[in-house]
């Protein structure tokens, strides 16, 4: 259970972080897409490990191989399977952690829920996951971009370090720094934070803004399957996600209604709103204005120093740090988030296609 | 699409504001409950309007009727369906809003998507829809507290007063005020300040939380149908949020991993930690430690202000308010959060009975 | 769990046959068709009982409600509710069944399943939660007529009276005469057989024949949603159904692959097949020509003699045919089949409009 | 869509027959079954090609490999990806059908529905894509094995040539003989007309029957999802069935409700019935007598002769017969047979484990 995603355009992903290899199946892609294979593997390349000086120094090439769905080049409507090998598997690096339970890790529910576990980087619980999903995501773009439909995400806050907001950014420069923050300045604070965060042998949380430009109006499905409950469940999904919030978000909540509405007029053809505290949604269909939210990431659980903890006797042992890690995770997961919240745009897009019929 | 929630324990609704009635139908309830028809009435009572001072002057009994699935007061495993009809629905009310499209209402999306829409009193998009989740909610309600699982919500917020935080406040107090605000004197200070914005006819939004105790350890889905993903877009799909964040949430952001890692040890037989910055919630599975989460909810888009917008001919109007809406939306929203809260438990702890085959 | 069917129109049924009330959920109807409530009250008197001698007795006028999700005669896209209140529920003809197995009917498994059940006619077994569905097929049928398709059924069989084949009928004609068989002749033996049954306190089994008419190309999603295997599984949901066979069916078993193949060629624009033993579905997926397959149903298991059988405490007992039942069933379910496919067939109509993004 | 089957033990299958690979993903198995690969490699090895002189003599040794989800031998609960590389894909031998429909074939269908096809011996349409689905049927089997159920089919009829009924027969004897058939005399006939068939450059149709003991009482869910239902499906999704009946089936029509009844009575603790025409399902639910069925299969579309037919541009052309096929398929959907009836068992075994929760 709970390995798939969406309805029309759906995905299912396998695959433990130490094990042969992770992948997924996308169902739904409408054919003739051109698969354009550098573009996947650029994609993956944003989220892999490695990358810089404030990521983990695990080393995987996160290479892939198309095993089916794709005939010369385009999607054929078929299930496309793409696996990614794993490399740089050092088992060994984990059995010390074989039967002790990480604290904030999912050792202990993983064992509660299946009575067994493959305890090897986390197993299933890794964020190594997330590259069938970055994969995936980079499918679904492909078919928006066709349709005009623009996903941006960027790093707007390390710690207590924070960016401008969005309208003010120049989003073209999120990936010239290695935080993929685009307000040069703050980039340049995030990346200090992180590396003193890195050699004091801990962890800092940060938060990740998402953009979704040229949306049609229409998207989304009331009343349970709203456009922002399905991004909300997209981005929680997500390994160390503790929230979501959406247009005003959380600061909406201290406004008054003559202030937070946002007043309709037209230009041109377009209908707009002169202000866009809704982020783009009203009743959970989008609107046509940009869709913008915010994702919480918390500090990365695996730091390296001691901690106190139990094992799956129940006995008080200590967990040492071990292994390669992330000082902070959201500079790798901006092409997540943005690979998420393409999946859902998808998925919706395609449902939306059906609206056409009362024409 | 989209009226539908749960796997196992799944609801529809269906209705309109202003239409005959509204409803839901639960399938996969178990069979042998005893459905008291005095509770479900009684949580409908803690959502129906007119209750208080501060909530709409609407009048709605919110009486209910079972049309299927119960026999001689016990649930038969069959689908239950429960019926709310309308009966002060002043549809005249809205014929001055027919073409117009208010702004931050669903009017617009809703006209893009289907070309055609109810639009007394906001038709299926109106917050009345969710009297039959709490009707449903109810039932889940039910089943769980026989596994002996309880779900408490408050108001934690309203405007910038804020209430402290859940470990020190004695839950069985909510009920006690009409704020739902279980620390009185600052309910004293919420109700103060709905009634000034009320008295300026305009609106405020809030938060509330939710405690979820006594769950067992194992409920939950990797990786996309983790719980508190579920929890969230269950939270996401209520009327007016905009906001979710469980355990540390958004704030856990600041944190280092040092101070936000939850140390496991063992109190007798039971796998405790010592903090709970997880929000009882590890990898997607809970952790048998109290689940807590906050749902922030926008100001009311309802205003007793006159507003500039178009109508569905593109021509600037005048959008005035009339009829009777809230001030402020989070007292009434306390029950309907614990009912999406519910329905989520309830479905997982179904799903999760197929875990016992291992043994 | 199993009272829904569909994925993007779909229905969620319940009620049971001597509650308050039966009734359907449609999701996922597009807006703007027009709702005509007499088209939907004429299907329903197709199926109900007491319509002439050769059926129950039993007195339901079958007149429906309409809760929700139309205005102005139009659907809006938002659920439909549909309620067929129960009027002639006589429960005191079930008491002596209350603890007693009928032999092939539900009411030992319903009770191993679940525990408890409505034994009042079969409660939710009942033949009778079929009216709802015949609800939902109006609406689709209305929706699919707009598209030009056509859906007819008729009685090709009863015991070992058989009809001829479709291509050779007029089926206009089915209406005319009470068992629905559009050939006069055999409609009139038919008559006559399942009148001696009845005569005889006994029950015969019979055959649907069902042809849809203009389907275009394209519907059906391979590999486990064939178009045929959806048909099959609406079908076999019905009460009372033994088999499914399309096109060819078991006959085909017995053919040589180069009397079988059906050799394609032009005419004019238009892709055609010389033969049609592929039954308008190739691959999975309808190919223009006309659809038809055949439903098996048993006798009726209710017969009005005396007959052995146990108690819910093991002890043989005598069960005795008392209340109003049909000699025969396959009268009454021409609608009802009619309507599973309508269903079907609008289900992959809606999902193939996403195909259309490849152009 | 379309590529997955089940709600809590859940398949996705992909791959073309002449692609790189095919596989499947087996998302909801329980954790902590010994997943046997020797057992899974000999159910392959029933269906693969080249087994006999009446089957196709395509080479594929259809060796797996499980990318996930196992540890130590041991299922974890998470998803287990199985691929079957493919190695003899002469895809030269396919160029000349790539713009020409094969006659009852899925050629025209699929470039009508996704404007592209890989071409290459059917591509996805090929029966090839049945192998994943033995690899999951034989995890399937593996779980319910632990749970005392055994599933059987066999060949019954090929041709006109019927095997007798199966209360006569000896199940063990299935697999003694290439055609699968456990009645030994009917075997050679079969054999024979296969082999004669073959020599004619011609194909045949068969049945196979499948007989499921020891299944509890109570799998299966009303209305939608009936147990025998969920059967129909799953049987009618796999390649060249035309027809699926259960207990009595299409003969049953003729019979009279006082013959066909099946009369309860007790033996020890058990409830059994006297005869049993319900093919072990009343109502939809499992009651625990042996459930069967049959499964029609029409004689295989590719022949070794010239047929006419169109091309992609409306153009007469002339498919001739190449390659290397089945002269009747039934032999080696035995195992298909068997692997989906475990899928469905598997997958209704697991949900009603829900139905625990009422004692």
């Amino acid at each position: 259970m709970g390995n798939s995603y969406g309805t029309l355009f759906k995905i299912s992903t396998f695959g433990e972080s130490h094990g042969k290899a992770l992948g997924v199946i996308i169902d739904g892609c409408p054919a003739g897409l051109d698969i354009n294979e550098d573009f996947i593997q650029q994609e993956l390349n944003r989220r892999k490990p490695g990358q810089s000086k404030i990521t983990t120094q695990r080393k995987e090439d996160d290479t892939f191989e198309i095993l089916s769905g794709v005939f010369e080049g385009k999607s054929t409507g078929t299930p496309i399977c793409i696996v990614i090998h794993n490399k740089d598997a050092k088992s060994k690096d984990y059995s010390h952690i074989a039967d002790r339970y990480r604290p904030s890790h999912a050792d202990y529910t993983y064992d509660v829920k299946y009575g067994i576990r493959d305890y090897r980087g986390g197993g299933r619980s890794s964020a190594r996951e997330t590259a069938a999903r970055v994969a995936a995501g980079a499918v679904a773009k492909i078919m928006l971009e066709k349709q005009g439909i623009k996903i941006s995400a960027y790093v707007s806050q390390v710690g207590d370090i924070k960016c401008p907001d969005y309208p003010s950014l120049d989003l073209s420069q999120t990936e010239n720094n290695i935080v993929r923050c685009p307000h040069s300045e703050t980039a340049d604070k995030m990346i200090a934070l992180i590396d003193e965060i890195r050699k004091s042998q801990d962890t800092i949380g940060g938060t990740v803004t998402c953009i979704i430009e040229n949306t049609p109006a229409g998207l989304g499905e009331p009343v349970f399957d709203r456009l922002h409950a399905e991004l909300g469940k997209a981005m929680l999904s997500i390994n160390a996600v503790k929230g979501f919030e959406y247009g005003s978000g959380f600061e909406g909540v201290k406004m008054r209604g003559s202030e937070h509405n946002d007043a309709f007029y037209k230009e041109g053809d377009k209908t707009k709103t002169r202000t866009n505290y809704s982020g783009g949604i009203q009743g959970g269909i989008s609107n046509g204005e940009d869709i913008y939210f915010n994702v919480a990431f918390k500090p990365v659980a695996t730091i390296m120093q001691d901690q106190e903890s139990i094992n799956a006797q129940g006995e008080t042992v200590t967990v040492s740090g071990k292994g390669r890690h992330d000082p902070c995770v959201v500079p790798r997961a901006v092409p997540i988030v943005e690979a998420m919240a393409a999946l859902v745009i998808a998925d919706f897009y395609l449902i939306n296609q059906t609206a056409k019929l009362r024409d």
